[in-house]
């Protein structure tokens, strides 16, 4: 078996995909399933999302809900949410382009460190040949949460399966691990944990930084176009 | 200032642009220029290569010479010619892909570990904004060689430029230096390295790691598409 890492989405793989988008969508996404959400749909028009039939709509843009908007997609405030068997829509402009790219694969997982334990045995259940640890990255470029959760990701795969053979992507994320060993530390360097704490969201550096809260592995399981906005609807695999 | 590293090249950058192909290009292009070449031309093309003027030619394919061809481009046998003003084109499939995307920067330079501390001053002397550190890939997917040269080039310019900021990329990049603080074994787990070591160019690893062995700087100087395969024109800078 192969264990792969792209820091960067590039397109399809050949198997399981292990999607990252640390701050905040990949963390919040599995906070919502495991608040109890049954379907989250996710696209990036605030227009549309507005559209669409939901029990709650979460919106932002830069961090901020904007008007009209329920709530944001704060994982500090998803986790004061109660959501038995809700249907929730998740705008947000970074995961829809990274779904975009790798929604062709066979399978599609959503993973972060909040989830990271149970996704990784969710990938090994369902690998056949490879497991890819694709990183979101944060507009267009390497994010650095990403990256460290991605080489997170990966050294539990290697671990799990020692005869696996892991990529040149999969040996630079897994030495990221090295340097930061406490990963609150990467949150909050890197680009996008910066725009968080710059608009107050400090919280979220530090509960995106947990390790195994949850058993919910959110799988892309649709993609449609709805007037020309790509709409991705995820369902949660394992324990609720 | 700010240093920015991308562990695939994605289009052209602002300001200056440090091109990394560790295994081998950047590193024996620079060497060639130590050993006295005057002008380097880099295409895809053995066909065109072998029809253009010039009075050495070097060509490969996975690592080997091919027929007609002198010699192959191992950065090894490139230290044992000597090529006093000598017109030289050189061969590759990944370097002509990364310089398409880059040609458009206002200065393109090569760097490797060979001329690292070179280059890094070369570019603070161009640079008005920005530093972005480009690493090359290998087919296409981020190499560790690359990300590790890329790490090392990106801790220096942080350290000539205290106050300059570095992207997420920079971060990643430069905390592969605590996981791998001789660069020899990053070179031999990559996929480049171990393909040459397959191959017999064990001795191209050792000589890629020598840090600063040349003061001379490619820098890429014409573009030009003839019979539609792209011929990129570099000379060095930098004392001979």
């Amino acid at each position: 078996m192969r264990v792969a890492v792209e820091l960067l989405p590039r397109g399809p793989r050949p198997d399981v995909v292990l999607l990252v988008d640390v701050l905040r969508a990949s963390t919040s996404i599995a906070l919502l399933f495991e608040r109890g959400a049954r379907e989250v749909r996710v696209t990036p028009s605030l227009r549309l999302a507005r559209e669409l039939d939901a029990d709650l709509v979460l919106g932002e843009r830069e961090g901020i809900p904007p008007e009209g908007f329920f709530a944001s997609t704060s994982p500090a405030e998803i986790l004061g949410l109660s959501l038995p068997e809700k249907r929730v829509v998740y705008t947000s402009e970074n995961l829809p382009a990274a779904l975009l790219a790798v929604k062709d694969a066979p399978h599609v997982l959503l993973a972060a460190f909040v989830n990271g334990p149970a996704a990784v045995r969710r990938a090994l259940e369902l690998a056949r040949d490879e497991v890819a640890v694709v990183a979101a990255g944060h507009r267009g470029a390497e994010a650095l949460d990403d990256a460290l959760a991605a080489g997170f990701l990966a050294k539990k795969l290697l671990r799990a399966r020692p005869d696996a053979e892991p990529d040149d992507g999969a040996r630079v994320a897994a030495a990221l691990l090295k340097a930061y060993p406490d990963p609150q530390e990467a949150l909050w360097q890197s680009a996008s944990g910066r725009l968080l704490v710059s608009r107050g969201f400090t919280e979220d550096l530090a509960q995106a930084s947990v390790i195994g809260r949850t058993d919910r592995v959110p799988r892309l399981v649709a993609f449609e176009e709805v007037r020309g906005q790509p709409v991705f609807t995820l369902i949660a695999d394992g324990p609720a």
